[in-house]
């Protein structure tokens, strides 16, 4: 078998009429059912951080996921965030609610992370869980040969699709999309950013219904040099462009929060995969940047015409994965810079 | 159409081979999708708690439910709790996460109840909100006659079903347990109940996983003599021995909460019509106690001895609605004593 789920349409999708994409893509389904995915994200944080520091964080928490509870699968990667802080994080993969219930329970990472001694060390902590129901999530890889972010976890099945080439296709990828336009209560606008005294504190910000989180990446590991040149000197800087700008302009944007985030090796090495992690105050207001945001229409039409160069043969695999927030547990920062992530949406 | 989700089932059902029940039940199903449905307590409490609190209480909320984004249906109750102290609910049913987070957001409800004066009234204020998706509910009338709890909603279509008649019934019905046993992940002990100091505080206790939220009534308004008479000399006191039970063994039950609750009108008075709003740790805890606890066996052989008996001329309507909670924003006590609802298991 391969689960999904569909519900009987309410609210018209996106897909123009007989659309047929120019190039198949992927989507993840999974052999068993999967009623919920959850993708935990752990770091460490300070203005600088040696190895050692980021080291000592990275085994602490591995050694917490080596719990019968523990995650699924997880992947280390390295920010310098927009305050030029760095910070070092460990996402972490469950398919099972009541698992990464009873690994919050009963592992030893709570004891360490709500200890009060957090508080007083050189580093800061933060913990960002994004939880969601199936039917509140989508995947798209452009080739299914390396499994990467949820994709990881067992008992996945990368399969071809065409829902994917137009406008809207992440939406009507989301099975929720057919019944609920998931728009944000809070309207439009995102709520003033506060400046909020956060060092010293460990402080939580609720995530809003339909906050959208999207984890967008890289994968060039295995790009010959026509290719890998390509993407380091013409499509890398235009996604480095792209999300300057969300960076820049939050409150026009919706975007409320971006890291740039780059995958390590268990040395620290810096390899070439890389991942986007912004949470957009819906899925509304990621799509307006992406349909009609000349920094998005850029990447748009480079990745395009490198598919047509390529075709088959391309040997950089771009790919994301979308969570439309419910019922999320606040995020939790300890001992963070302000900026940090959706502190300064804190109440 | 009917809308209604069904999963590929990967746990067994709890049907026994070729069960057919001795009488049909009937169970809420939907015109058009709904993905969530929520059912929000609000509720002022005090050891005595004269007409004109209550009345002012009711008004109040009620005059806060009159926003666009208001509930597509409520209640209004009173219930004695188990320390003696008068509480006077209000349950109000959404079909629509978004407007329920838009009223929060936008009703005058927020500023009113969060605000600090409501800590040195006289009186104590709680909110328990239950917002589950569609899969994890379920709901079993006797007769489609009386749309009652989430059946209020417009949209709703009350029919007839077959997953009735046998233990486990409520679980198959719940789409979820198809595909997630729906497990605590705290195991089969609830934690020890704590006497927190919460007069003149404002506490928040946070519903763990898979809590089982179970409101179950009886309708007996237009029983005549000798259903009326059956009702209130026999059945009525087995279910009050069975509530009891329940409140003085929390901890041997997984009972975390129970309030024995009577319809009231707008002038106060209780109509023939009661509910219990009780929290189980789990499902499979509410189901221990209904399949082997006397209390519970003597409640059904009772029922159905007089389904036997009065047949399709059944006077006395009794029903339930389960649901098992995920992603549950915390409880909030505000002035309450100390047992109130969860408060005990408050962190």
């Amino acid at each position: 078998m391969s689960f999904h789920i569909v519900y009987p349409r309410t609210v018209p999708e996106r897909r123009p009429p007989n659309h047929q994409p120019a190039a198949p893509r992927w989507t993840l389904r999974w052999k068993a059912p999967v009623h919920t995915v959850i993708s935990d994200y752990f770091a460490v944080q300070a203005k600088t951080l040696p190895w050692n520091l980021q080291q000592a964080f990275v085994d602490r928490i591995r050694s917490y996921f080596a719990h019968t509870d523990g995650p699924d699968a997880h992947e280390i990667m390295r920010c310098t965030d927009e305050s030029e802080f760095a910070n070092t994080i460990v996402v972490a993969y469950w398919l099972d609610p009541t698992k990464h219930a009873r690994w919050k329970l009963f592992s030893s990472f709570a004891g360490w992370f709500d200890s009060a001694d957090r508080l007083s060390e050189n580093v800061g902590y933060w913990r960002e869980t994004v939880i969601v129901p199936y039917d509140r999530h989508e995947t798209i890889y452009s080739e299914p040969t390396y499994p990467i972010g949820l994709a990881r976890c067992a008992g996945g099945s990368v399969e071809p699709m065409t829902t994917n080439g137009y406008f809207g296709a992440a939406r009507d990828r989301i099975p929720l999309s057919a019944i609920d336009p998931l728009e944000s209560p809070l309207g439009e606008t995102p709520p003033p950013r506060k400046e909020i005294a956060s060092e010293g504190r460990r402080l939580r910000a609720q995530p809003p219904l339909n906050l959208t989180a999207i984890r967008s990446g890289q994968f060039w590991v295995n790009a010959k040099t026509e290719q890998r040149t390509d993407y380091l000197e013409r499509l890398q800087p235009k996604l480095v462009r792209g999300m300057k700008y969300l960076e820049e302009n939050k409150e026009a944007s919706g975007c409320l929060s971006i890291r740039n985030m780059n995958n390590i090796t268990s040395a620290g090495e810096e390899i070439a995969e890389t991942s986007t992690l912004a949470y957009f105050l819906s899925l509304g207001h990621l799509e307006r940047w992406s349909e009609s945001h000349e920094t998005h229409l850029d990447i748009y039409r480079h990745a395009i015409a490198m598919n047509r160069k390529f075709g088959a043969a391309r040997e950089v695999i771009t790919w994301h994965e979308v969570f439309v927030l419910s019922g999320a547990a606040p995020f939790e920062y300890v001992n963070c810079h302000p900026s940090t992530g959706l502190l300064p949406y804190c109440d």
